[in-house]
């Protein structure tokens, strides 16, 4: 918050709109669960780094702040309405700027400040990292995983937007995605760059791996089971917007792959369409549980679990480490939000 | 190119998409003034620096990257059609996309790639400073310039669209939007940032502010009047999207002053219509000419360029420097696309 302190009295200088500080502001205090951070801290103490150092604390925030850039261009690209409870970024600047100006226009100025938003919080979020006092050689070690990262979650995203509103049974593709958008994304890498911070070695990184990748999946799994079961007052987001996106999920495809005729015709017809309502959304849902996906997907968790959590057992990293990730895995998991 | 070959081949490896690295090459490729990156060599030699090394080239080619992220972000807000004199990214993926969809979910499609795109060009131009094998010392005085041009261009688009579509007489507002998006960012900053790789003294930054912000200035003056008289088949961009938009320019902003009451009331009812067609533009540029708008910002560019012009004569640089300063004025201003 300091960071951002910072910059909001630059603005403010620069006789600069204070509502672009302002939504970033709002967007990183109204919650979240702050997992990358949180990772980022575990992967250091796994790698045998000792406290918390304030070099760390910085790489763990600029973590948070890529993903506050994440968070509103992906808002901006799904059109989504609400996040963690409250209007998107593009929606609440549509509003902000939208007087005397038409629906369309007003549209169109909320997506742009979005985007520009988001292009700053990218942009600061490097600025968070090579300000973070790092020593020469945890530069070297950290920032070729962060640009791996970022590139890993960008492509993630383009395979998405572009498979979204295509159903097909290709569960593989549908994994692909959920490893690049969220398993190495969200999990893998801030471990690794956390354990980079400590000059990890190569065993601790490949043990990191081995925990974080199919953990990642299963919470990608879990995302999107939440994401047609789930309860929107507890997500945060409207419960619509993926079945009217039509995204690529494990779930989809595997109803696809497991639909008589008649389920078939209904999957393609309704998955994807922008103007769902309730009751197609109560259809798909029948559709997605009698196929058997939605318990297909649940028991993919509950082996990529197993997986991930035999994996700590053999694991390199002190007894506290390994504690704190058994516990992420149960929260991030068992969750409903 | 070296850079885009490697990003390339790590797509190709990891079965991406590889229209990604495509869409940067062709826009990278084909044309394009590099100003900002013969700026920053310029900028590198006005401050004493000597041939050109390895890492002013990589610095530079980071420049280009960087920009190529801003049009890509700016053609998706403004739904640009063309840039180049080719297809814009978004539209240009749309259609690739397009197959088996909708009108609206191919654009919808076509704005999410072209985002992505966007935000790899942006974190690619830092893999590309990070990786260019600059000194401590020139990180340290290189990096807080890079963060300032990006914050100060990312603003500078910020008020030019939330002030676009609202015609208003204020000038200075028009300015500092000029100043922001264009001075700085494509002249001041380049030039400053090549300076800070040859260790530049305080006395050398301020002489090349002193050129950079009028002749930036002007540029964008110029572009304004191109935007609006400009000829597309030399722009390269199509001659109705400035005033489509009705980018809060200088240009628009005199006329407002200086119209009576049915010129008033004809800018204020054509400027930012989407639907604008020739015979609306023409009656436009009649306005705007007939105002004496037109007239003054041709001025304006004069005086500009002349106080840009006169920096030069006092400014500490080797001949060569200045020598290069001056002719790039010149091209910079009399251009015509």
């Amino acid at each position: 918050m300091g960071f951002l302190d910072g910059k909001a009295s630059g603005v403010a200088k620069l006789r600069m709109p204070a509502e672009v500080t302002q939504c970033l502001r709002d967007l990183l205090c109204v919650g979240g669960k702050r997992l990358r951070p949180l990772l980022c801290v575990t992967g250091w103490q796994a790698a045998g780094g000792c406290g918390i150092t304030e070099a760390v604390v910085r790489v763990a925030a600029s973590l948070e702040m890529f993903h506050t850039f994440c968070l509103i261009h992906d808002d901006v690209m799904d059109d989504s309405s609400s996040r963690r409870g409250a209007p998107t970024v593009h929606r609440r600047l549509a509003r902000h700027h939208g007087q005397g100006r038409g629906t369309l226009a007003a549209e169109r100025v909320g997506a742009g400040c979005a985007i520009l938003i988001g292009d700053l919080a990218l942009a600061w979020s490097g600025e968070l990292l090579h300000t973070a006092g790092l020593t020469p050689r945890q530069l070297d070690a950290v920032l070729p995983l962060v640009d791996d990262m970022r590139s890993e979650v960008m492509y993630g995203q383009y395979l998405d937007v572009t498979a979204a509103g295509r159903s097909s049974t290709d569960v593989d593709q549908a994994l692909r995605i959920a490893r690049y958008k969220t398993a190495k994304y969200t999990v893998e890498r801030p471990l690794h760059i956390g354990a980079a911070l400590a000059g990890a070695q190569l065993s601790v990184y490949e043990a990191l791996s081995a925990y974080a990748l199919p953990v990642g999946e299963a919470f990608q799994l879990r995302d999107d089971l939440l994401g047609v079961f789930g309860t929107p007052e507890v997500t945060g987001k409207p419960i619509l917007d993926d079945l009217r996106e039509g995204k690529h999920t494990v779930l989809a495809a595997l109803a696809l792959q497991r639909a008589d005729r008649d389920q078939r015709r209904a999957l393609h017809s309704l998955l994807g369409t922008p103007s769902l309502d309730e009751v197609e959304a109560a259809h798909l849902r029948e559709i997605l549980t009698a196929t058997g996906a939605r318990h297909e997907v649940e028991n993919m968790i509950h082996t990529l679990r197993t997986q991930a959590l035999r994996a700590l057992d053999t694991a390199p990293f002190p007894p506290s480490a390994t504690a704190h990730l058994r516990h992420l895995t149960g929260t991030a998991l068992a969750r409903t939000s």
